[in-house]
């Protein structure tokens, strides 16, 4: 009875601690052990392998003539979702370097050009960490800018770059239908938009759609004419669905945990089936498409590319803690405080055991989509 | 036994955390019942009395035509030593309907008129919590920049006012000959610049001055020609010593309390002799003269006033709160952590038994100093 008590008051708190708007989930915060600051080499390998990309397209593709700015300009870059380092830093030096390739290019001297970067995250981000890691001999005045992407965050026409790498699938929420049980887009059973039931699936990427629409809008009023922003995003081969490729058969086997422990009284089993990712991985073709219509941008550049690590996925000791450092803290307002570190320690025992098993079926593989727009 | 060695140990400890540059000292973070957020309506009441004076400075002294800045404009301010919150959010407010205002007073309607504000502090300010509190209908989007304010923060020519109340009296660091034993202005015995030992004095003031020469000049760099910097600086009457003032006796009473201390055996003596505060308070006519030889602005106006709470920092229940949470990140760093509680404490209880002994021989006030400069 006691456990019961327990448990009904745990996901009481964690009810009242999502009552606010809109969701945020922040990377695991400070420089521990579990922090995103230590496991984070996934996400690195997007700046790794991007790095030539992105260094070219601002090279070939930024015209800074026809922007009218020149060497006694501020050269304002923004990195979007990019939680407390290391890999925004990284990708930060390489955007600058890029840049003042270019000034050379065109035979100026970018000594004398000011940049000023401006590193965002949601406001309960941990700007701390991330401002005591600024790199020292860094060539730029740093500010961080909190507040949600899919909103206006910087005055008109006063970015020259906008960077978003591996954010653009965390939604603002999970759409109300898919936690609702008398609607058809109930998602009981899943904690995920696995692309097999339409009507879930419907309600994700509307929801997606409307969070891109918003996120495209607010960029186009921030970017100057001519500036360019870089998105890499998560994106699936056109009519595949997520559970049939290696982030999809891990998300169905942390499912099975979930119920597991459900069956063994730690949580209940309504609780497990209202938890649902808040994120979405779209078909490649259909991102286009909503770039297009939205009709703000042209698209300069397209590389799809499939991620180097990916196969360091398939062993439970590096997909856990890169997990982990990235989920947990939706897991915390779900599930309540007390039982996150059981239900990693359950989740992570089970995937050592089984990561054959929770790996099989895999007939595809996710496609890291790099994308360059210019605002018109 | 154990005593000597743990307090060895202990400023072993905080030795090596003073070894950084420059040297910072946060409010108390968060917003916890010791917190700078939950004790600063002493640093508030600078805003309230400075508000009026804030306002008919704006609107009086931009010149908005001049300074060819428009309804389409980006309007930037900077809030400079602005810690967590709440004042700067206030002070912010009423600058922002000044400027307003000003425009209205032009025919121009400012409806239009984007406002970016960026909250400077240095990088171990509890920049979380700021952000945290950010007032949810501001008018602004909101930046927070981390750094020391002597160096520089921002682009060249990006801002149209700064605004610096009750900061510029903390130094970038103690002057190295008042903790030197074998220099003429050693400092044992006091824990500030009391005012009456020259050598001391000199060497504090060579200090101020040269943080308030790399003040000026960063910020010349950074205002716009025609920009605004408004000040508010606690100052002194043309050669009165600060210990003839309430802060002073305050000061000398806890440094009597730290010598206290040292005899029981909490702290060493030689500890306490090389604790002194990194503040300085300038005669007001010197600070004047500061800014005018540094000839890269034009001061516009000057107030000078007397605080309106300043009577009630003579009761040990209001003043002890007040200064733990401006001053604890400061004895934590050179006494070490376990014996701060201590250290406030004995302080609190030594003061509320002996507050008109501690108080007595004021004969002069602390003349609070607003000031606003212009960039020529």
């Amino acid at each position: 009875m006691r456990c019961f008590s327990d448990q009904r008051e745990q996901e009481k708190m964690a009810i009242e601690n999502t009552n606010t708007s809109p969701e945020s989930y922040p990377m695991v915060a400070g420089d521990g052990p579990q922090s995103y600051a230590m496991n984070s080499t996934f996400q690195k390998g997007f700046v790794d392998a991007t790095k030539e990309m992105v260094a070219a397209s601002i090279v070939e593709k930024l015209d800074l003539r026809s922007m009218g700015i020149d060497t006694s300009s501020i050269f304002q870059i923004a990195d979007l979702g990019c939680s407390v380092g290391p890999n925004t830093f990284i990708a930060v030096r390489n955007m600058i370097d890029a840049v003042e390739q270019n000034y050379q290019a065109e035979n100026q001297n970018p000594s004398t050009l000011e940049f000023q970067v401006l590193f965002n995250d949601h406001s309960n981000n941990d700007f701390n960490t991330l401002f005591k890691n600024l790199p020292p001999n860094r060539k730029y005045y740093a500010a961080g800018v909190p507040g949600s992407f899919q909103d206006r965050l910087f005055p008109k026409s006063s970015l020259h770059i906008v960077h978003v790498s591996s954010a653009l699938h965390w939604l603002s929420k999970v759409p109300i239908e898919v936690t609702d049980s008398n609607s058809s887009a109930w998602n009981k059973g899943n904690i995920y938009c696995t692309g097999f039931v339409e009507e879930v699936d419907k309600a994700y990427a509307a929801q997606f759609n409307n969070d891109m629409e918003s996120f495209l809008d607010a960029r186009a009023q921030e970017l100057v004419p001519g500036g360019l922003m870089l998105i890499l995003i998560a994106t699936l081969p056109d009519g595949i669905p997520l559970s049939k490729t290696i982030v999809g058969k891990h998300y169905d086997f942390l499912g099975s945990c979930l119920y597991e422990l459900a069956k063994m009284g730690l949580l209940s089993e309504e609780k497990v089936d209202s938890f649902n990712f808040p994120v979405f991985f779209p078909f490649v073709g259909e991102f286009e498409k909503l770039i297009r219509r939205n009709g703000n941008f042209s698209i300069e550049r397209m590389d799809m590319f499939t991620h180097p690590l990916i196969h360091k996925a398939q062993s439970a000791e590096y997909w856990v803690p890169l997990f982990r450092a990235s989920f947990e803290e939706l897991f915390l307002k779900h599930f309540g405080e007390q039982v996150v570190d059981q239900i990693f320690n359950h989740y992570s025992k089970k995937l050592e055991q089984n990561i054959s098993f929770a790996l099989n079926g895999i007939t595809h593989e996710e496609i890291e989509l790099f994308i360059v727009l210019k605002r018109n």
